[in-house]
């Protein structure tokens, strides 16, 4: 069963509200390579894993309570750029031109539909799909569809990273890009494992263009485990020894001692009608 | 941020294994219907929720958490209903008449794309749609959405409830009927909280005709806190008093205070090449 | 706008309920060649149509009010061979080894979603779908899409006459047969009109082997208006004179005067719990 | 069976087309919170209602016409907002930057699917989808759908209503405000009727915060009947007596009696190739 | 089976890269009225087609051959009018307000999902979708959807051609609108041979009122024949004789005599990452 | 651009035809596994290719026109296993409780919506999906993508193999397996070329577990080049050497060398319709 705090994983600032990077950000929530799919990907591919096989259940259950962390990340970034985003027509044409393409840049269902707060969509507004989600019951041939997902899921928050120009985006995205790096190393330690090879890769991480320096350092080699109990470290291939590509070395990390980040969002413009609070005064 | 610990929210055992059945049970996961709609829902909504109104976000937390480990149940219970399902043609026309129309009766993915196991569709193997989730960013829209959503669920798991013969599934869909019994009433407790009015609302819990005996009597109207840590009973209107369908009273559960449940499930036939081992001995 | 009375447009009798049939009339409904698309299709394209071509419009509202009520059929038909479908398994198991193949063939969600009714869905459970609407702007191309959506329409209630066996189903497909002869036939009438050509057209209607006798001979090349009051024939070419199948004339019926059919369908199966009453008392 | 007649259910005008208006009302047309999917939705839900409860059924086919004709409202809205949007780059560059803020503003399908015209889908383009529609088969159930779809369709309204700033748009908005009103308060009043239970409900309407004098205060407590005979008021719950939301008085009418207004509209730019007219002298 | 080689069909040039029209080009490859539907289409009727009637076959694999070298024309066409497009809002700005609209415009994923290259969806990113495809086992009603696929894709070939005024993709443009000429009379033509009816169909092509000037002339009556050996005039109805618009005559061309077009595109922007050489020296 | 002649790749032979067999053939075709998606993915990866590295576009569509003819060979396979299917009721219930449960196997689109043909769907009726393609601009990230597909879909095909019992279709899917190995084996070339590493990767190819001996082991590791004219040898490393499975040696074959297979297919049952022929004369 699944757990909560109220703490994001790794804090979400936004200098400079931008509704048109909300647009843009919606890819990595509920686009084909974003966080929902890996999400409930690793839930179902560790739901078909056999019960003697507990440590490959494990490892894949703590990667995906992790990226239920990610999805938060990433809603709490559209929310923060959506902040001040117009809602009428009056305000846009006060605001020159700047205003009429403001608007035609935003996707108008984070507004129509959710208020100015995040959609279980892609940058389109195309709605999340199970079929993105690969659970084969082979647990080789999933990891190849792990590999993928990371692979694609990091060359879209590089994508992102260069996007935006606001230094709190750009250090959330060195956060998530750092992850995925970690995330395509240990997918493919398991498939080595699986056919035991024991060999550098060194076309990973991808895409391997990418300026290390741009990379969260700390993060990038680290197993995050999400039990609810702080583990020890299991001594298995993809928490300690050199990572499969060949640039870094595994380690061990457990969520619960993690200091975790406050997750403080206001209250949108009265305009778009979310009546928080009891409102039955009128 | 999100946790996860190795134990069942609750028992799920299987006596008779029922392929036609794992097809039934899909609707429950994947369908319009089912648990990830609500847990994705919750979440969604949490997040829209302004941070000066943490109680109302660590409601929806709470029970999207708990949504989750449901999904975990019925996953469990469609890979335990599918232990021995035919995999080829020749064990059908062996089995005789009842052979064929058991393959008849299956949902074909729950073979050819999962290798007998849990998938992330409806029954008729329609992928989840993200479209299902309804998080308006309005909070009162968003309760309406939460009643409908726990009464066709509740509906759903009355009509699973009868299809089933098997004690096991019996007792698991119990304890899921129960447990929309509590949600539509806190749901509604919330509306009409934010709507400052009080009084019974006898049409819940929906469908009403469903017996109360063959309703889990433990678990219908306890609010269940998924918090990482055991949390006092804060003494909101869902967690103490009456219920507004005036046939209970509710009262506060940890979760992590639960015995939990082994989610204990055998490995497939081989044929089906899940090759969850080391393999390349061939 | 629009209107509605408590008759259906034909008779829609059921001497022996199949709910293998009801999951094939899903096909007519929700399918990409039903009722729902053509329903809509019509309205899209009426809308479309400039204040100054009253009579296209018209004639396109007219036939769209016309689909409406032949949804409205075919939902009678779906419900009325689903009275008495299985909804347990002690069900199916005391009745032998047809029960099974009776279950396994039922569309699955005609129970657990709408409680042995309707969907907005295909034959597979498949959702009706926007893009299946071709409204283009453009009257000529519109027809085309018109004869096709006609077309397929005519050949799929073909396939379905040959399938059932019942006396009562075959009456009211006969009919709906008629129907898809008279627009097929209607829409050619028309893009000849746009294009200036006249002349026979003998390919229609399609599928062309269906023999006439099978065909309901009162209903296939009369236009029947859905106008709220009586009108009197607008001398048209697609009222009056011979059809571009060459096969018969055409004439002008008003909806209003027809008798009309009851609609009277049962309750179900209580155990589907669809709590048609009030229900509070247990 | 359905009629039609030539008027539209509430007057339409526009001042000044705008084509980013054009892209967002069509959230309320073919979107998860739009008119086909109430249209459509209470269509289903009539077609299970047994023959025994014919009151019920009538309520639900008054409701299905009456939001048919809003679907017709907003195409009408649709194709008067898109009068002279840009069809060309060339004159896009005339118009400086507002022409290519106005080009990127608009939903591109409007132009090239439609020829300037309404579409099936919401304002991203995504076509609308059968599985909005929820008919479970259970009355008490599809009441809760029914307040949930007629709560994110009023805060939709809401929403609109704020963002246009043209008088026609937002008198027509004001109108359908008000029958959202009227249609939340009918649901609920059928749901407590099934629940034995009388109170006042005074969250609704949702969003309850928009100002009471910018709805339209002669049509929100009313109900419409779309028989196609003028009917006398049936003296049920939701035609007469309070509204559950405590703010209004039920009354009744028959569509057969509204003035109606016109529909009006012209033809498009010729570089739209909409062809409406014979058309092969060239 | 299938070949191919490395020329493109027709030439595609693009003098001004314009990212707006490459969101509208989108719409001609995997959209409702696009290449992908009409490829797939006439092979899934082709493969339908029974061996006896070969020349049917051979008819439609030819076209569905040529199909998709427009689908990787216009993929071409994509690409081109990407180069340069904006991948930073540091760029963006530094702009001006032409720079806002012009991200504004794009769609999102072509940057995001595809490093500035072409997708296989619509121009609102809505993925092709194989119910678009029909293909029923009756060839005449076949033949009614394909004439309606050329129709309609026809006329979104020349709304792309009113939109662009680049003179490259006016060339291009023009040669498609040809082929579809071509192909609405070959599948007019197979109609009428079917149904034993000859005669002047006068309002093809559909849309009829684009200059006929600005048509390419030297393709637009030619049947195509992709076999990958050049074949002799089959002497069939739509390689010779008048066509059934009665405004040209057939011809007959092979596609290896041919003399194609290059397909040289660049390398894009460094900062999306499309890592095209070996990269792992960093 | 394309060409065809008229071979199969591969003979495709039924000794007994099975209805249910042409079910779960579909997912192999239009599934998410499929071979729809393979094809039309290497078409936009090629076409993402900048023209400088020719190599690379000539390799992917080689592969994507070869994959093309392997939907040809699964839609003869599907044709070929519908022959006298049911298609009426009258049919089945004179063949015994093996009819209804053949009738309940079928998937019902294969005969309402196409006549006993194949559909561009999965085995549940799903249709085609543009999402399932990945085409990101980055080639490392497209090769893991490639990977995934082709470990999946010969997961599938092994599952398919394990199902059937009728030797052509055994022989059919032998040979598909093999292909799949083989383009395992290639993109992970690529792969590691584009990383510069060189090393046995044992795990491949996924699953690893099926025989060997049930291979083809002539088609294993051969490169079958598509392109109209037979080419020598290019010496890539994709073409000779070891095999990064360190099972085989890579060989070079040409398409147009193959000796191909005839496609016989007959007329089907005429109750459904397909009118081949001409056929006014009734």
């Amino acid at each position: 069963m699944f757990y909560h705090d109220n703490q994001l994983q790794y804090e979400v600032t936004v200098e400079e509200p931008d509704p048109t990077f909300a647009r843009a950000l919606q890819q990595a929530i509920g686009g084909v390579e974003g966080e929902m799919r890996v999400a409930m990907q690793y839930l179902f591919q560790a739901w078909a894993v056999p019960s003697d096989q507990q440590a490959y259940k494990e490892l894949l259950l703590d990667t995906a309570a992790e990226e239920l962390g990610h999805i938060e990340m990433l809603a709490t970034a559209v929310k923060k750029n959506l902040e001040g985003a117009p809602v009428s027509l009056a305000d846009v044409s006060n605001d020159g031109n700047d205003g009429l393409a403001t608007l035609a840049g935003m996707q108008p269902r984070q507004h129509l539909s959710s208020g100015l707060n995040p959609l279980p969509t892609d940058s389109n507004g195309f709605p999340f799909n199970g079929n993105y989600i690969v659970a084969s019951g082979n647990l080789a041939a999933d990891m190849t569809a792990n590999i993928m997902a990371e692979s694609t899921g990091r060359l879209l928050a590089t994508r992102l990273y260069e996007l935006t120009d606001d230094p709190g985006m750009k250090d959330m995205l060195a956060y998530l890009v750092a992850r995925d790096t970690m995330h395509q190393n240990q997918w493919l330690e398991l498939l080595t494992e699986l056919g035991d090879s024991e060999e550098p890769f060194d076309v990973l991480p991808i895409p391997d263009s990418f300026p290390d320096e741009n990379e969260n350092q700390e993060f990038n080699y680290a197993f995050l485990s999400t039990n609810v109990e702080a583990q020890d470290d299991p001594g298995m291939p993809w928490t300690q020894g050199d990572s499969p590509d060949s640039e870094g070395e595994f380690s061990y990390l457990s969520q619960v001692d993690l200091e975790g980040a406050a997750a403080d969002v206001g209250a949108a413009d009265p305009r778009v009608y979310n009546d928080p609070t009891p409102q039955n005064e009128d």
